[in-house]
């Protein structure tokens, strides 16, 4: 087995995520090769040492394991296994790592096309966001075969802290669309309950503290209930991609045969602040239409 | 002023929550009258060192301080302003506090009754359940007059641990209801994401773990999670006393105009298994409709 600390390693999509992730890499001495539907991300990476790759089946000749962060499912599909995707180059004993939050289906199909290739596959998304990304201190969530975990960890332990391995295949998904809900829904539990307070002419602010000692505690709490309070709606986490990763989360349950009450509720509130032009705006933005529900 | 040590203290109402209190009361040495409408609780409270009353009417004769921790709003509304009840025979000077939870419209009605008698009037709602109200650690929250949360601060130092006077009467009610919704709303969040968890074929224990890690972080999903993995819904705060309060939650929302469409939810889940017959469990035990939805 190579030693870890030598594996190259390809990186695909430099989003506000993949950019920091993809540094941390290089910052952690791991050969780097990049590959970016626009340009100025890879040159800035190129510029510290990175090599760029012309496409993602060129990039996966030229490196050991490859890993993307890209915006859904059919972004992820295509790179892996579309045209000039990682499947027309890729060597049996390569390692794929998608870190993107997309479809446990869809993690499940690509897992088995490269299986007939000898090529593991890791579904790992993360949580933490942007700043996580930057400090190397995100959550990651795994699923997939213990060896490839295993082959993985170290690389991992380069972009992030709290990292799990879940189960086979498609579980870190699945644990990331568990995670969306309970965020979702505590955002707007926040947001019912802080709405009631103000509409009562009650000190919301107040509301939060006493709130924050007892069992209605959560970091969402803190963190976003502040946001309401100050009506700062700065992200943090886009809304457009919270309601993204939502629809992941109805479509598995749709799929599996489970209703998801409360998760479609706080979807559909977030699709019409979307479709009203909110969708750059923090999550917390939610509390924006309690608010109108009750003219505040 | 009196020495708030030496308040004659009155005690309505001696269930699972009340009991305790009163005893810590006792504990602290506050002379203590008790009323209750049945006699046991009485009798071991009298077995104690406290003196029983008769009646409410009989109880505020004999006492400076009147605290009520009664079922619902209309018990709190007898006990006070009905036949036989404290506004009966209550003296200028003294000190009311409801402990109850009750709509916060019921405990402004109380208050501009009393204060036509220059009766102080606070309503001061706790959380932390009947482990708290034994251990003496209850949070509680304050709406009223800060020269009468002064006078009362020992009295709940005595029962509670944090204590915060969060605004005019009536603002403690609305803060236990703010913090009734988030419970709920995230109990139901943690329902739907382990749920959806186990209907995957994930570990439902690991994918907690994970999420306490990151943004989905809540007491709830530590406390209420864990119930659900194991299964075990010995109350805790049993479903019927939280769906009670997601009454006054919901019918509050209707009085100020603002529509709770989490929480009218998650109530609509509680109130069939109230239905059911699954009352006396805990609160978690919403899980089992989410298993059954999902045909687990």
């Amino acid at each position: 087995m190579l030693n870890p600390s030598r594996e190259r390693i390809g990186f695909i999509g430099l989003g506000i995520m993949g950019k920091p992730m993809a540094a941390n890499l290089l910052q952690a001495d791991y050969p780097l090769v990049v590959y970016n539907r626009s340009r100025p991300a890879m040159e800035a990476l190129a510029a510290a040492g990175a090599k760029v790759a012309l496409s993602p089946a060129n990039l996966a000749q030229m490196v050991d394991v490859i890993i993307t962060c890209l915006p859904d499912s059919p972004d992820v599909e295509a790179v892996f296994l579309g045209s000039q995707g990682v499947i027309e180059t890729v060597r049996s004993g390569s390692l794929c790592i998608d870190m993107s939050t997309i479809a446990p289906a869809t993690a499940r199909q690509v897992y088995r096309a490269f299986q007939t290739r000898q090529v593991q596959f890791l579904d790992a998304p993360v949580s933490g966001g942007d700043i996580g990304a930057q400090q190397g201190t995100l959550s990651i969530m795994v699923g997939g075969e213990e060896a490839a975990f295993q082959r993985a960890l170290p690389i991992f332990q380069a972009m992030g802290k709290n990292i799990i391995h879940i189960g086979e295949t498609g579980a870190g998904q699945v644990t990331k669309a568990c995670n969306q809900i309970v965020v979702a829904m505590t955002v707007q539990a926040v947001a019912e309950a802080l709405t009631l307070a103000k509409k009562s002419g009650v000190d919301a602010a107040k509301v939060r503290e006493a709130l924050l000692g007892g069992f209605a505690r959560s970091r969402v709490l803190e963190v976003h209930g502040k946001r309401m309070l100050e009506g700062n709606f700065q992200p943090g986490f886009k809304l457009k991609l919270h309601r993204k990763d939502m629809n992941i989360v109805l479509k598995t349950g749709q799929e599996l045969g489970l209703p998801l009450l409360g998760s479609s509720q706080v979807t559909e509130l977030m699709t019409a602040l979307l479709a009203q032009g909110y969708g750059e705006l923090d999550n917390a933005a939610l509390a924006m239409l309690y608010e109108r529900l009750g003219g505040l």
